[in-house]
């Protein structure tokens, strides 16, 4: 499968925590400390069977994305 | 001034193609290869002065991560 | 790949107007005579190779999805 | 009203998780067996008066829909 | 027409920039100077016959309202 | 620190709905009565520090922005 979406950053699962309808997912990129946040439904978390250590890829489109300068 | 916008990645602009109404601008992370893509407005360019070069950092709400796993 | 997006709906491409940063593309469910309109990246029109004809699966992330009632 | 949202499809609310904040809304789109998830927040759940049953309209903004090929 | 999206703020279109795939369209708000920038398809200009001096309702999904503090 | 974030509305915190994972915060903008609702992450809520009365600034991305007309 080939996505639309054009930011896919590789990483591994550091932290889960799940309420009762939304969960948030600490994810650490490869090659590097940052650890990137997302907030998913209860439901994807149990479908993709998240838990600390799994291999995922972090996905944000490109319409989602702000920059900052100082 | 802190943002509730949980991921703040740092890096350099590579690139910025400018249409009528919207710019693409990609972002080269630091320490590392990965490249971003943001979709913003052509005035947002013009008003942050983004050109090849800038330190800029990546901002994403964690409500717009979404993960894939293999 | 199995994706945290907990909406993908199969169809087909009708249309792509690419301008200089951004693309539209308007895809027709299967099975009905629902269009869906989605503004992505010329980059990524061109990285899928999509046209008309072109086979799609829609993903929109929960959070992104309002509802309406009468 | 009329809205800028390109995507709007009509269906029925077949379930409602509520949580402390969040909720999250199932829809079966009109016309075949796709299910849609929105996730919204628990006061929009109780200002419509969403329940299992609940004639709805699906919004995305066209801006939030990817794409996918195989 | 009832909708989930909590933030719906009143306004009157004061500019319209159109491309070729998508369209800013700039707000101001009523009861003050506030001026709020929508970017949208330029078929959704087209649809709602949006032009400087119409009245619009801002309309924003509570998940993509990030706030700062200084 | 300057923003592509085209909307940036000063207001105050008028209350705060904590779940385990997400949380929603209400804010009324200044030199009105609109009050906008934002849903963030419990970890944000902690990290800015929001309570009853904090003075903020609401942000929000153009892209998210969607307009309705009677």
């Amino acid at each position: 499968m080939k996505l639309s979406t054009r930011n896919q950053l590789p990483g591994t699962v550091v932290s889960v925590v799940t309420g009762e309808a939304m969960a948030v997912v600490k994810v650490k990129l490869d090659g590097g400390d940052q650890v990137i946040t997302s907030s998913i439904t209860k439901d994807a978390v149990a479908d993709l069977g998240l838990t600390e250590g799994a291999a995922v890829t972090v996905l944000v489109k490109s319409t989602e994305v702000a920059l900052a300068v100082e």
